[in-house]
């Protein structure tokens, strides 16, 4: 019984299968080493309007940077009118002045980051409004930034890993990149801890020289603005500490989310692993193997108990599976329970007729 | 080479599989419709020690319920210590004063959550340094409660649900709950509205009637809370206020927080819908065909089709099948590509010797 759907070779020219199918069960440990199934999804269709024309591919990269684009111009956006507003509205702003636009985006930043210093405060019921209107969408607009960021950074430690792995040749490259693979959120996390753990430093130095405050009083106004905590006992207060604040504030903050996502990101995977663990190792029973058995065939391939198992550790859903499952049947013309060349065919005449 | 596969019925009586094999083809488009499979991930073990005894399956919400106890002594720790610590500092802590105990507890809540309104702030470097462990710890924690709030109002919700099924029981309950499971997310964000406009308006009350604020005041002194903006120019300043505001802010900071982690999912949900979609709707070629054929046999069966779509979606990936492929490998004791009841015997058999 072993290897016995071997009937028609898909692309080979072999005339007798049959020599073949032994073949195939020699080489089959080591070609199932190897399993091809589908591409990797480097690529996504640059838009999803299944009913038209089969969309063009493109690299996730072009559309990663396509939507950074996108989120910068948001960002420009919600500055800009933030900026224009609050000028326009100076007057009902009450605390410390320095230059009026610089001030108005500072105040912009100050609460769309929800760091809110309070060195400038509202002091008008439409101003108060306005600012709790600035401060929901700057909510919003700092998650979607962060999404962006925490793909851009995963782009860019690839970069370095390929330029890494260039140096390092004389090292095995697959064992290299394996490490690499299995490690990915450790890398991230530590990328963001190094870029968070500048930024740090390079506001403690900033607050200390340009705002004149002790070494301890700017490393806690430092934590208090990364954190968005913002007591305001210590903050910003002349125009080039405010110019400079707008890029930190806005970057810290980034930072320290991206950090915590990470690190979110690190237990979630920890916990799947050891589930996976759990799954891989648990006894198979008799139970398991009629219910891993999709097509009631009487033993399971390897592509169903690879369904199974990675349906028992949560990675797909009974939704996921009928959804494909309704395509399969629509595509499968002769209704013989497998695709074949054939079936390819009729779908295609189906749609040129 | 319909059903071919049909050698060996695993848990059937029959004599004659051949005769089976007609019916089976017969029924074929019927049984598909319900893919056994795994058994949706309801139960998780209660720990992970894949090399110990099979461990003792347990409910989920067994399991929840377990770890928010523990996220509820985590916080009770928090509170306790922090309430502890900046009681014995209190002298170092300026601004506007009410019961110290109260004090205290009032302002580890608005450091954790990072509220910071700054109408208590440390006034010396060890104080300082003690609030910017307490920020860091506390958002970590607020994650932690976060990440366990989301998991538990899912389990709220489907009880809610299941209440609403009975009272509805005229309606064809299979096509509500395929609704319910279809909508989830909108049904937890709704869910997230309703809590959070329940909370803003009681602290909208609550401020104006105890903290004498107008209704603007206390409106925008209640969106700078739950956002965590916190300015400062308007807060809780009595003790009663204060009291209140621990268990307001805590809840309303946490809300708001579900709320986007809801409408991120949303997102995530739409943007997969349509990639599944798009994957499902374009053409298969040949290349298609050949790339799906896990096992070379030529055909691609029901299975390897799921496989290779949820790959092409991005659900699973290459390294999760070949983890399970390790097992399968493992597992087939006599290199026949299938397991067979023989094979789990083989298994069992191995293990006692």
């Amino acid at each position: 019984m072993a290897c016995d759907g071997a009937k028609k070779p898909l692309l080979s020219g072999l005339a007798d299968p049959t020599s073949q199918r032994i073949d195939e069960c020699r080489s089959y440990r080591r070609r199932f080493r190897h399993v091809k199934s589908a591409p990797v999804i480097e690529f996504v269709p640059s838009d999803f309007n299944g009913n038209g024309p089969i969309p063009r591919y493109e690299s996730i990269f072009g559309g990663l940077h396509q939507s950074l684009k996108q989120v910068a111009v948001f960002l420009a956006i919600y500055l800009g009118l933030g900026t224009v507003c609050f000028y326009a509205v100076r007057d009902d702003i009450k605390g410390k002045k320095s230059n009026p636009i610089v001030d108005s985006l500072y105040f912009c930043i100050v609460t769309m980051t929800t760091v809110g210093y309070g060195d400038l405060v509202p002091d008008s019921a439409p101003v108060k409004l306005l600012a709790c209107v600035f401060v929901f969408t700057g909510m919003l607009l700092i998650g979607l930034i962060l999404s962006k960021a925490a793909d851009y950074l995963v782009e860019k430690q690839e970069i370095l890993l390929i330029k890494a792995l260039h140096i390092h040749q004389k090292l095995d490259s697959a064992a290299f990149l394996k490490e690499i693979e299995t490690n990915k959120v450790k890398y991230k996390s530590y990328l963001a801890i190094i870029i968070l753990s500048v930024l740090m430093l390079v506001g403690t130095i900033f607050l200390s020289m340009v705002e004149d405050l002790d070494i301890i009083d700017a490393f806690y106004c430092v934590c208090s603005t990364i954190t968005t905590l913002g007591y305001g006992d210590k903050s910003f207060s002349t125009g080039y500490g405010r110019m400079f604040a707008v890029f930190w504030i806005l970057t810290g903050t980034i930072g320290l989310g991206l950090l915590f996502l990470y690190i979110a990101e690190l237990f979630t995977e920890n916990r799947q692993r050891a589930l996976a663990n759990w799954v891989l190792t648990r006894r198979m029973t008799n139970l398991d193997l009629e219910a891993a058995d999709m097509d009631d065939d009487g033993v399971v391939g390897a592509a169903e108990f690879v369904i199974y198992k990675l349906k028992e550790m949560g990675k797909i859903s009974q939704e996921d599976i009928a959804l494909v499952m309704k395509e399969f049947e629509d595509l499968d013309a002769d209704e013989s329970g497998t695709l074949t060349a054939s079936d390819i065919m009729a779908q295609t005449t189906q749609t040129y007729n």
